[in-house]
């Protein structure tokens, strides 16, 4: 059995889904990157876990003292260990482009939100949270697992991969009001959100059709995930993802 | 100078906003419930705080001690220290209802998502996470300031004191698909939320009519505060409150 370090560092090559629920998505949706679960003695809802690493013939090991060296707050019994893996975004669907997200607990959240409304495309543009920390696909609850995750090392590298698409990067001084009739159509298009403190540079004007969503005097901006929601939400409704 | 204990406790007549940006939501919005604002000799950006305190003629205690009994994680200067107050719900104007909300951290998220779209009357049911905790007021970035925030002992003394109010719960299997076409029109409404993890109890089905947003088979549900986003987003823009 290959020797693997906890707690998670940022250089390995592994990294973990926490919890049975994650586990369980990682094992639904990626089988041949598990590298072993991990069930704690305390853990009593084996079944079907057990069942499923039989059909995947995935190791098990029990092991509790790697639990205790994963630094965690909450407590967990079942640990999903895998291999990092790479995707390229498909080119014939929508994306969504976040610039340099620094949250790991706000990025999960954005992952399940693309999830759940079936946008399954998302480029992040470096530097960036870590989308393989513990923290992050906990609070993704798994979703990770579902998506294409490409990660690039400026807006530019991936805006000429993917020219084809339609960019819209959200905006607070963005050219066009974002409403329930006037949301855009476009075949393949690219929602492009900025960091939660700072929002995108200014130079974003020039990059496709600015956006903004109608917004009241009393706040200064909307939450990340709640803006990506919103925007998602729109767009795959007008556009027939959901 | 009234003695005011730290940290913060729940049965405490006061709480703090911490941190500049809160306090001066704080002073520039309920300065009547203000009882100082302390400052940390640190803190440089000090003029406009000072104009505003004078201004509103509230006291300015200089005193480094307070912020070593707080117990906090982050770095704060500056406390606006005030009294808890009662706020009764606009009658005449949509309001959303939070039950049993058990996180801070979202219900802070929630009330700076109300306020960046107008709804600025929200119902808490109570057990419920503490509107006047510190971190609800740091996450809801001072915009608990703005709202009208009322609790009930139950949903049915809620219910019966608004009973003008269209009621509209969000549930998994609501009855009526939320699309941007299909957006209910009403002059009052309420949008109800369950729990982070249990949502609404099965009975809300009877209560009005019951949404569900459109969501994949990808996850299980929503994340509270989008889905918040999402709902005050297509009802405010659907009945022209933004």
């Amino acid at each position: 059995m290959k020797e693997i370090v906890y707690p998670y560092k940022k250089d390995s090559p592994y990294s973990y889904a926490a919890g049975a629920y994650a586990t369980i998505e990682l094992l639904a949706t990626r089988p041949e990157h598990v590298e072993r679960v991990v069930i704690h003695s305390a853990y009593r809802d084996t079944e079907r876990l057990l069942q499923l690493c039989d059909e995947k013939s995935i190791t098990v090991q029990h092991d509790d003292r790697v639990f205790k060296r994963i630094n965690q707050k909450e407590n967990t019994y079942v640990l999903g260990i895998f291999s990092k893996y790479f995707c390229k975004l498909a080119i014939d669907a929508p994306h969504v482009v976040l610039v340099n997200p620094s949250d790991m607990g706000n990025l999960g959240t954005v992952l399940r939100v693309l999830a759940g409304f079936n946008i399954t495309n998302l480029a992040i543009i470096t530097p960036a949270a870590d989308i393989w920390h513990p923290k992050t696909i906990r609070a993704s609850m798994g979703a990770l697992f579902r998506l294409k995750v490409e990660q690039f090392a400026s807006f530019k590298a991936y805006h000429e991969r993917y020219s084809l698409h339609k960019m819209y990067p959200f905006m607070l001084n963005g050219e066009k009001l974002l409403t329930l009739e006037s949301c855009p159509r476009a075949e393949r298009y690219s929602l492009i959100f900025g960091n939660e403190a700072a929002g995108l540079p200014e130079w974003f004007r020039h990059v496709g059709t600015s956006i903004r969503l109608p917004q009241s005097e009393m706040v200064d901006s909307l939450n990340l995930s709640v803006a990506v929601g919103i925007g998602v939400f729109l767009f795959a409704s007008a556009n027939g993802q959901i």
